[in-house]
């Protein structure tokens, strides 16, 4: 039996009508709100229709189950606070579609909280042990809500977490997120890896004072700091970095910042992806030598917050070839291997077990928007290569 | 009659007890609060005490006059949100004891609102003409209060305007609020000219994008784009600028300012100050080039926010010299002539008469805070360069 791809895009749109935004096919889904309840109900009962067995786990993370030992695929449906109809949605309806035709057993799983109102990934994190769940539940969102009483909105539908022994491996299909398949006219990306993260806090000290009394050599200008230290670091990571690698002061707060005044602070983000370990670690040490440096020099103090990461993470080689296998039957010629620049799910439950990950293209390479959008044509093309794979597996 | 130091220095201290912060020598005093105000009624029973006329204008701008023709000398008595017991209250106390011991017709003033709670120099900028009153009352500050409001709460006591006429020259004291003086362990600055000020929002605008999956070559960072600009300036003005020459970017914000999304919009503030109109105007250019170039080269989109500005302001021959012969009496070799890189209520009432300022240290150049501060010997110093000055000028 195939898949029906007609049934594929209307189960697809059907979930987008739970937190329709309004505008174009946007949808306001964010973890464990009303309309990520309502979501996860109607999906729990398509599992049902499709003969899959229903489990919410204690944190919300729903799973269709096959019987005795299966293959699971699936992602996530609930978005950012303005987010796309696809992002995750389309790697849950995609893989409902295949558990449904497959000639073998084929589980699906909607984790929670991927978009991280509360931490990062957070369903998947749990469930694979990275993040225990009595430190989860300290967690609160922007609004000072707790994760623990977030949870509680879902307690009547929760079962046990799920044993993850039942699984043989993991298949995430997502949207690119990024322009790269969009940009070369591609259907599909093979993911590679999923890159390593770094991210740091760094704050330079100097001296607050008087933007008209102050001459410019008694200065001590946080701001000035930061500018000489961004410029270094991008010269010194040109020799290290690849094509693949990036990095990114995305956060800047002065104080305190006024037009008048000199710079006294200025804390920022910094950054750093890619899917070579020794890598990360080799621009770690020039961002700590350029920030000493820079501090030196300019007469500040230097303050260097934790260190946040996750490893990068291989694809597993067998199932990447099943998508490859797929990818060339479906769209020769317009598809390619690539690496996942941006965190999964699929992250996580390599801690488990093997993970493939597949990619459609992102039109204009946007996503965590209300333009999100993929060409249907690409969607059908994602779910065949899926079908195509899982035919290849068995 | 000569100054009396301890009347002088136990004014000072006394009018420190309205809105005194309770942390060192600190006071909370913004213009039209209840401190403000207190602080102000009196001022006004100590100037008729020593036989001066009081007047308070529509906006709160605080009058002690002398009959006929007199020298205007005062300052400001309200503070910065967090200011220190000197600023511009020395400058009017000082005046007071001048005013009560000269023996030629002296008036004191004591302006409202010269640290711009709701504009620049309000007060003085209002009754010289450069700001209309009723664009005034429409200012708001910070809370949404506006000048119309906060001023209604001096109603009472407002009488006309004060007629400049009958001034023949306005002389200023006030603290330094850099460091310059008591870096080089002097008593005196009489002051060449106060600098002019340009101030211009500018922002560049790229493309908020995803900081994992958005290739380096692919970004429109505009957080680089300002990094970018900050080194250009910093090279190009070093061929124009003189060591008296200042700039700032002191306010800086990033949209949406979070450290996994590429910074799609920085908007900041550029500042520059100096003696001289055409350096001022150079400069301009400079500024306005560059920003065209990076916006070029790095594809953003640029928008200049209005150029606000007050033009430089150079001291009277008459007074500056009158103080500079008591600067030589009572500071022999501790003194200095020097610009004045902080503006002035002088610079207002410099479109109606001669002015001159004279400037006493600033402990560690500190102002606009609860440490500001001034070692005694160098405020009585400074009241005697003022006794001096009127006696020189009679």
């Amino acid at each position: 039996m195939a898949v029906n791809a007609e049934r594929f895009l209307k189960d697809l749109h059907d979930l987008r009508g739970f937190g329709a935004s309004g505008v174009g096919k946007g949808v306001v889904r964010p973890a464990y709100s009303e309309a990520d309840v309502a979501a996860r109900r109607w999906l729990a009962s398509r599992m049902e229709d499709a003969g899959l067995q229903v489990r919410f786990d204690p944190v919300g993370n729903l799973f269709g189950l096959a019987e005795g030992p299966s293959l699971l695929m699936g992602s996530h449906s609930d978005s950012q606070p303005e987010g796309g109809w696809l992002d995750g949605a389309l790697g849950v309806i995609a893989a409902l579609e295949v558990a449904r035709s497959a000639g073998r057993p084929v589980s699906v799983v909607s984790f929670q909280d991927e978009e991280g109102r509360f931490g990062v990934t957070t369903g998947s994190a749990i469930w694979s042990g990275h993040l225990p769940l009595a430190e989860a539940d300290t967690l609160t969102d922007h609004a000072g809500v707790s994760f623990g009483a977030a949870r509680a909105a879902m307690a009547g539908l929760a079962g046990d977490f799920v044993d993850p022994a039942r699984f043989t491996g993991f298949v995430e299909m997502h949207i690119e997120q990024g322009p790269t398949l969009d940009t070369e006219g591609e259907q599909i990306g093979v993911v590679s890896d999923i890159v390593g993260i770094r991210d740091m806090k760094i704050s330079f000290r100097g001296q607050q004072n008087h933007a008209g009394t102050t001459p410019m050599h008694l200065r001590r200008d946080a701001f000035q700091a930061l500018s000489l230290f961004n410029a270094r670091i991008n010269d010194r990571f040109r020799n290290l970095v690849t094509s693949r690698t990036v990095w990114t002061i995305g956060h800047v707060a002065l104080h305190p910042n006024a037009s008048s005044i000199v710079p006294g602070r200025a804390q920022f983000s910094m950054q750093w992806r890619d899917g070579d370990a020794g890598r990360l670690a080799r621009m770690e040490e020039i961002i700590r030598d350029t920030a000493h440096e820079v501090a030196r020099e300019t007469g500040m103090e230097l303050e260097f917050g934790p260190l946040l990461g996750l490893e990068p993470v291989a694809m597993d080689a067998r199932l990447k070839a099943a998508l490859e296998t797929g990818a060339r039957d479906v769209a020769p010629g317009k598809w390619r291997t690539m690496p996942s620049g941006a965190l999964h799910d699929a992250t996580n439950v390599a801690r488990l077990m093997p993970v493939a990950m597949l990619f459609v293209p992102s039109i204009g390479g946007i996503s965590h928007d209300f333009a999100e959008d993929t060409d249907e044509a690409d969607l059908v093309a994602g779910l065949r290569v899926l079908e195509r794979a899982v035919e290849a597996l068995a």
